[in-house]
């Protein structure tokens, strides 16, 4: 499925193999993993591919991490059974939030592949324990701010990226003072305006599921 | 921009430079090559990320090789002067013929960021001599066919790729045997017929292009 | 110098050299960077060395991204002028909380690094604007606890690392949920817990560049 | 077995192992593979190793792959057994023409290594269902020639390698215009002489096997 | 444990792990092998990490090798059982002598790793038939000289690692001439004064062990 | 050049190349190394690419680094200029004694490029200071034995190679227990023998460069 926030475009894909990774094996649980990477011209000047380099950079080993560390919040391992869902989140176009992007898109593309393995009689209850989605804030100026685009990004004192469930819990808090470190009243504007982001967009994705 | 034959979906982008590679460096002369990858669920099982393994392999190697060498049939060196086009060409859907999908559009993206040049007053005159456009064909239950998707290409006996230019004469010519050894007559069939289908594909290259 | 927090030890080492990486040369901004690396038996059981893989994993890409930002947080870059210091942080043993001890230790030897770069008139002014420490704090049974050993990391409900500059203001916040997602309230309880324990680590960082 | 054209001088060997690719396990079908590679010093001005560099050029993949694609269609999976034949074809030599030079020479290790499999009792009938022979053809100063040497091969306006059965069909046909794109006539008049020179090997392969 | 010879200071830890490489699978025998490596600034000035860059370096290849081979000349394969010995050597500090320190170190790493196996029951009887012990010498200013700092080891004109078993015997001797080639007289006078080197680090090692 | 002992082959080539590795540029002094590599095929049974597994062995590097270091030995840098001469040793066939016969070669091929480099007046006096040999010896059965072939090496309780100079004095000397130890008599007549061997060696090598 293809998500799109802004000029941001995600292409996010789940894979069901059988067969969990080696240091799981016969433990009677599931995996999910994610890889996120970006086409080349995904970004206005052109990045060299990672295979061409031969290897994965920081940044995309960092992102893939936290799209699947992210996902597995809803999941249950006993329900999946030894199964390996793998997330693709490829960036198209980039325009800033891609990693959040890509992990509303991915429970998304999760929640399609559980209810293709419930067709199938894969899986006898359901994995999923619940649903995530997530934002990325800023303060900009002075003024905390959802949904950045580049350049905002660019300009941001302060990024923050929050993943909540969908019943408003949290699931990972990232903030990272890029110019200025913030104070604590900051800390807490932002937190409260990323959670009011993910509510909405949880909503968006059960739109999104029931039609 | 995003070319699609039948189900097949391919990514092509061009990306200009400024400057050459090290080996070409101080001639004057501009240089045009190419990329190509399949993401990893363009196919209908995942096949693993190339940045991941570590490695390009074979077939991705051998691809983009051609794709660049068909484009730079086209285009006059000194013309571009000491600057490098590198097209992208990302496969988001396989079913067959994406190579020569990726060649086709490949000629629209070039087309597309000479005229962004000549706009900017990056070159003086258009350092295309020519366009190109590519078709594989293949012989079925001994029928010679055009386009073939993936599963009429599993089928094929023989598989034949063919880039011509927009007058007619052959860039490449690229026939296997997949399964039994081809004949004369087999070989002048296939030729025949992707020489047509390369002219009609020059006439949508035109129309996409004056659009 | 040698960082223990309970049984964690972390050699940090900073190495200065002239000019910066090619991406910020003639900018007369320095650069600081970070790399962390785990000997093969600072765990219990022994890990394949990266340098025998032949590439470096996800966490080890993370934990090195984020002692590097961490430490660009107090750091002039003009006053730095064009030189890059490098912040190598080896865990000889691993007992919980080695990103965080790291980021604490590099603070030392970067502070180190500038007197001598001082001495030697290196640099006019001073490149550090402030001081860096970082601690881990966790969720156990429901209550937040300071600096997780091994075994409490892998028992927290709720894992969050949070570097903070000597007079208290946030540079990075990352809390992640390990079992079940947390509250706003379990939120504010280690933000709190995490300030304090920083501004402790202040105090004997200070201690220590003085003997 | 060392195969010498002009100045070019290819080692080629077949190696026997038991057990075919983890693909392509328990099929009761064997498979034939191929590496191609040149020396350092097998051109005039040195090239470097490719082990040195840690990764495998291109040109090099695209040629193994032919080479492989090319044995194989001389021969019977199921007679073969799992069982993989290698072959190596290692340029000492380089003077134009190595690709054609390597398939034609492993088509004659390939030969003996199925005696040898025969002798055994490792097969029972042979795995082999014709034999292959390739050639190079170039369009030079508007007259097709056979066998280019070097200096040759770059002043062909029109390059092509073509691989044929011992009866004289097709396995590959594969022109590249280096120049001027080429038209039907001059693919006509290389592909019959391509066929010639083919033939021409096939007879000196058998030669070289009865002996 | 830490080994320490003048300035040089190696960490020398041996870990045990149930089962052998493929090639010696279902022998009945075991295994020692050793992983030698430098941290950054374990030099004067820093070198780059070797899982920064992707390969491991001649250096680091050759002195892993000379490690593992002089251990496993006082081992007994047969009494070891299906188990292999990792040897991780790992310099902090280096100033000269640091693959002789290593080895010697080694030694007594693997002697403790040997008491833990028996006192577990892993192996019936000793797998250790007897120790080794490293020293290195060189010629200065036509002198010979026995563990020579780094800066001795850089004027040497003859340089020269040996390794000793307990009782007196030879496992491995290597010397080379950095500056003038050396003649059979300095041959003998740096093995005599070596063997008696190692025989002092064999009396230390036994009571290292003994407390 | 071609070098063949028993039924070892080894390619010897030597590359002059203008210019020197990057750390010692405007020394004024010339550089000489090495690179040794094996066919696949040079032994019974075959062995991996070193370039399709994306790296180098510790034994390929080992030797590579040896013949780089005995060829160094005869060559004054300041004579030679900012010049590199690089030897590639690749094995053709191996029957033991691989190393040794990698050294004595590129001797041969080092002096040939000398003679081509003062012709064309790219060196004013010669950049040779003398030659150099190897052998390598071993104790079978009690008794030492000169340049044992693959059968023999492997029974070899004690392996040596040992570089001498054209006058008879030591480069390298490098023994190995490969079962037990030796003492100091079985030095001394290893090193006796391999004198001897390396003495003949030199006389045949004047041999093949006058001729």
């Amino acid at each position: 499925m293809l998500v799109e926030f802004g000029r941001t475009r995600v292409l996010c894909a789940a894979s069901v193999q059988t067969g969990v990774p080696r240091w799981r094996r016969d433990s009677g649980l599931g995996w999910v993993t994610a890889e996120y990477a970006m086409l080349p011209r995904a970004t206005n000047t052109r990045n060299d591919r990672e295979s061409v380099r031969g290897k994965i950079g920081g940044r995309t080993h960092e992102i893939s991490r936290l799209v699947g560390r992210s996902l597995r919040a809803c999941v249950d391992y006993k329900a999946l059974g030894e199964n390996t869902v793998i997330l693709d989140c490829d960036v198209l176009e980039a325009d800033g939030g891609t990693r959040t992007a890509a992990i509303t898109g991915a429970y998304v593309a999760l929640a399609d592949a559980v209810a293709w393995m419930r067709d199938r009689k894969l899986v006898r209850s359901s994995p999923l324990v619940g649903s995530v989605a997530a934002v990325s804030v800023g303060v900009i100026d002075g003024e905390p701010r959802l949904d950045l685009c580049y350049e905002e990004d660019v300009a941001a004192e302060t990024d923050m990226n929050v993943v909540c469930t969908g019943d408003g819990r949290f699931v990972e808090v990232q903030g990272t003072a890029e110019g200025q470190p913030f104070d604590r009243a900051e800390l807490d504007a932002l937190v409260d305006l990323a959670a009011g982001g993910c509510a909405e967009l949880t909503r968006i994705q059960q739109e999104a599921l029931e039609s």
